[in-house]
């Protein structure tokens, strides 16, 4: 009887138990997202492994992710237009919505309440509540002078509940307030340039820049003071006299301030682009291995990673900002397709798409540390961006 | 039969899963310090609850804090030189040693393995291991040339396991690599000015600034070229001409850098200077209602808040960065002594020592939002310090 009980009361508490989610802290956390699959993998930061996999996400083809204010939930943004929201302590789906045909990422609000959705078909902006992932208002990109709806890039979180984004068609910026998140207040300002192909927020929210696909140069915003408008700086940026095939269109997201200074992917020249971060003026190209995608900076702005386009795809190269030279080329793999750094910028992680496999990186002596398995990986995002402005 | 088996079991079960750590995110996890009774509260800022009280801390007076990597655990550095380590999911004291007899304050490495306690009695830096708290190093604040041993102050973690501080007695700044927290390499930066009384890094841990008491000015390092020295610069910074008595020497923590300028609290005139975050030139002095304290940016630099020495210490104000003018004056309650921010910066919290409790204010309508007890709250901590530099 004795040993009934004990035998029975064990399971249960083992199945009580189990069906809780696991305590642990928050923020070494990270997902891989593994395109091909629809899967993200959770993964954490600290001893570099994998705790979980997660599947049923849809398209992740270009996706991306933030996470909520108390850094328990992922929401991947998939290019079939879904939200999934994903717990990373029980490791369930836990709230998918297909919000959109085609889409192309999201952010959330500065208090952590509101989830927007940035659409290519329909365009336009969607706001949803983060917890439920019930629609809050719906903000087409329509042009009322042409009619004409446009795609929307570059959407990034701004201070005090309010979100930037483009409209590629109209090339328009749009900021808007979400203090009110059912009744959201736009402020457009028109003209900024042709084709706005995708935007970033400095990571203080002041700054708002959108790349022209249609014109050399970047449409800049500056938030502190609106009515200024949309100014064009960076002149010169972009393809130039000398057009170049481009190979994949580079990313301007991520971590691009290090020190005074902030840098850009050229567009089809094989260079980083350096400007001044007050003025904006360009102080320098720095040559390099390929067609960058993404040059993002170490958290502490001392280096800067740059990946590539095809055929450089297997390269990374690392800048040393105080010198502004390339001081490391890594081959880590075939088809490096994202990077991201921990952080307080002690590691970086590549996902190696073409050799399902993610290579980590100790950013101080440059040696690898470990090297996890992964489907086809393609972007990484760590739990830090819970408490990030402009991502 | 069936019911007794079902009522242990049951019973079993909630004991069991209670006796577990509670599974939540830590991304908005805080803790207040009550310095009289040597407790720390437990709390979260999405929804502005208290979750535990935590006590047997020592000596709180003057207490700071820290947070491991994945956010789990909070560290403590009480004045009597102990360090405290609090689960914030099981809500226990998990270990606490006393490794000086004076202290104040420690900081975490950047890759969150080693804590570095700062001590004023014997001086020094000991360096601990992160998860046992063992001792893993002891650096003397000794001076060869003459024998003194220093009281070290402005003790913070720069990128690459390092540890940035002050001697106030040699006038000194050391920078340690712990790389191999067995054996430090140690960097001494001699004949900086007398009398360092407190230092900060700046948020991306490049530059490393030091007060002087002893004359007028700020000792800086740039890290990023550390073989052009320790120069000086604000000069004019301190007391000036026409002394004033000091009633309290503010603090030089905190984040102070806005947009293109860093913001110091005045020493003995009541007014915030505001230099220039390259050429390290002052630019402005703002007048305030007392003699500041703390002189912090909210998170995206947009605004500083302001809190005062005796007798102006029931005061907060707030500056507008971009016209540079105090845009809010608040009388909330008698004994202010510290406030933090949220990760975004949407809520800051103020603890009023003299009236028991924290008031949480919104910083974009700039309205009270709530107010939770405490006893003789003193600092407040929230858990994204996990994932900065320069802390």
């Amino acid at each position: 009887m004795k040993t009934l009980l004990t035998t029975l009361m064990s399971a249960l508490l083992l199945a009580g138990c189990a069906s809780q989610p696991v305590a642990r802290g928050t923020a070494d956390l990270g997902i891989i997202i593994e395109r091909a699959s629809g899967h993200i993998r959770i993964v954490e930061n600290s001893t570099h492994t994998q705790l979980a996999n997660v599947g049923g996400l849809g398209d992740l083809s270009h996706a991306a992710a933030v996470f909520s204010r108390d850094g328990r939930f992922a929401y991947v943004f998939g290019r079939d237009g879904g939200i999934s929201k994903v717990d990373l302590l029980t490791h369930q789906l836990v709230k998918r919505v297909l919000q959109a045909g085609n889409s192309i990422g999201g952010a959330i609000s500065s208090d952590g309440r509101i989830i927007a959705a940035q659409n290519y078909q329909p365009g336009g902006v969607k706001l949803f509540d983060a917890d439920t992932l019930a629609l809050l208002a719906d903000i087409p990109a329509l042009d009322p002078a042409t009619g004409v709806v446009s795609k929307v890039v570059g959407l990034a979180d701004l201070p005090g509940h309010r979100f930037a984004f483009s409209l590629f068609e109209a090339g328009q910026i749009w900021v808007v307030d979400a203090s009110n998140p059912r009744q959201p207040v736009i402020t457009r300002y028109p003209h900024i340039g042709q084709q706005p192909y995708d935007g970033l927020a400095t990571m203080d929210g002041r700054y708002y820049m959108a790349g022209l696909y249609g014109e050399d140069g970047v449409a800049l915003l500056d938030t502190w003071y609106p009515e200024k408008g949309v100014t064009r700086v960076l002149n010169g940026y972009g393809q130039g006299a000398e057009k170049q095939p481009v190979y994949k269109m580079p990313h301007l997201r991520g971590w691009s301030v290090a020190g005074d200074y902030a840098f850009f992917p050229s567009i089809g020249h094989k260079e980083a682009i350096v400007a001044d971060n007050r003025s904006w003026e360009i102080r320098r190209h720095i040559p390099l291995a390929g067609q960058p995608v993404f040059v993002m900076a170490r958290p502490d702005g001392k280096q800067v990673w740059a990946n590539f386009a095809f055929p450089d795809n297997d390269t990374v190269q690392v800048i040393d900002v105080p010198t502004m030279k390339v001081v490391r080329t890594f081959k880590p793999c075939k088809g490096v397709l994202h990077f991201e750094f921990t952080a307080r910028g002690d590691q970086v992680w590549l996902s190696c798409r073409d050799e399902n496999r993610v290579e980590v990186y100790d950013t101080q002596t440059l040696e690898r540390i470990t090297t996890l398995p992964a489907d086809n990986p393609s972007g990484i995002f760590f739990g830090w961006r819970a408490g990030r402005l402009g991502m």
